[in-house]
């Protein structure tokens, strides 16, 4: 199973949300639009950060994003008009195509074209 | 603690299971032949995707397999031949050394030998 | 929204904590002293290692520490003082700027100055 490895590689989208089902649309939209292939959303966990000068923290809900190189621009700029934050956590992080399944980055490709 | 960082460096496997138990079976094999040094198994979460043409969502289980850039290639095959999807989710995304802990650095690479 | 995307980018710190609350502590130290923007505490998953030559499986959580790639170094030493296991699994993925929200990536260099 031959890939074109400069071509075809996956970007994981590590994103945040108030709750699973606001991921899930998200995440359903951008599978509509053929701008990801699929998403995980985790069970919901616990955020700490800093806002208005204190340190605070809530319950928050983490989700992977996949999409090809090609498309992961298109995909973080429909993230953040859909989400419900202003300025939403969206930080891609590449896959080494080399050593990833060869067979997973083509179906990622052929889902987002 | 110095590290030859060219040489040791750590990659994370991003994989994804039915459930748990698949996870942990492959990685105690894996870990038994010297290809990772350990493995964290989420709590089970969700996984959107379209197949067959139609948006599904169903539980899934993420798993992060952590083993050295030497051995990542081999664990990514012996991990492709294990798992129960045709076309498993197998993304390396490899750890900057420089800015890593140097000590689990070498610790993974010594466990991966 | 322009953002120098060469000085600003963001690094995740994968870490792995005995239970939430003592990853919670050490996020709180490092908003602190502006080590870090924020932390995603996930639930309590499972990680399987080999320990004293046996394959040993035991609770543990998952936590992404964000920073910017300036202070990334320093956050790594500081976790490293605080965490109680001798070696911390702490690793550095750097996120691809160019790729990512511009918005989140500036508020995570303004946090962490």
């Amino acid at each position: 199973m031959h890939t074109d490895e400069a071509a075809d590689s996956v970007v994981l989208l590590y994103t945040t949300w108030p709750d699973g089902a606001a991921a899930e649309a998200a995440a359903r939209t951008l599978l509509d639009e053929r701008l990801i292939a699929c998403a995980n959303i985790f069970p919901a966990g616990r955020s700490v950060f800093r806002w208005d000068g204190d340190v605070q923290a809530e319950a928050e809900t983490v989700a992977f994003f996949k999409t090809s190189k090609a498309r992961a621009g298109a995909a973080r700029t429909r993230l953040t008009e859909l989400h419900p934050y202003d300025e939403p956590c969206i930080l891609a992080l590449p896959a080494e195509p080399g050593l990833s399944a060869a067979g997973f980055v083509q179906w990622v490709a052929s889902e987002t074209r």
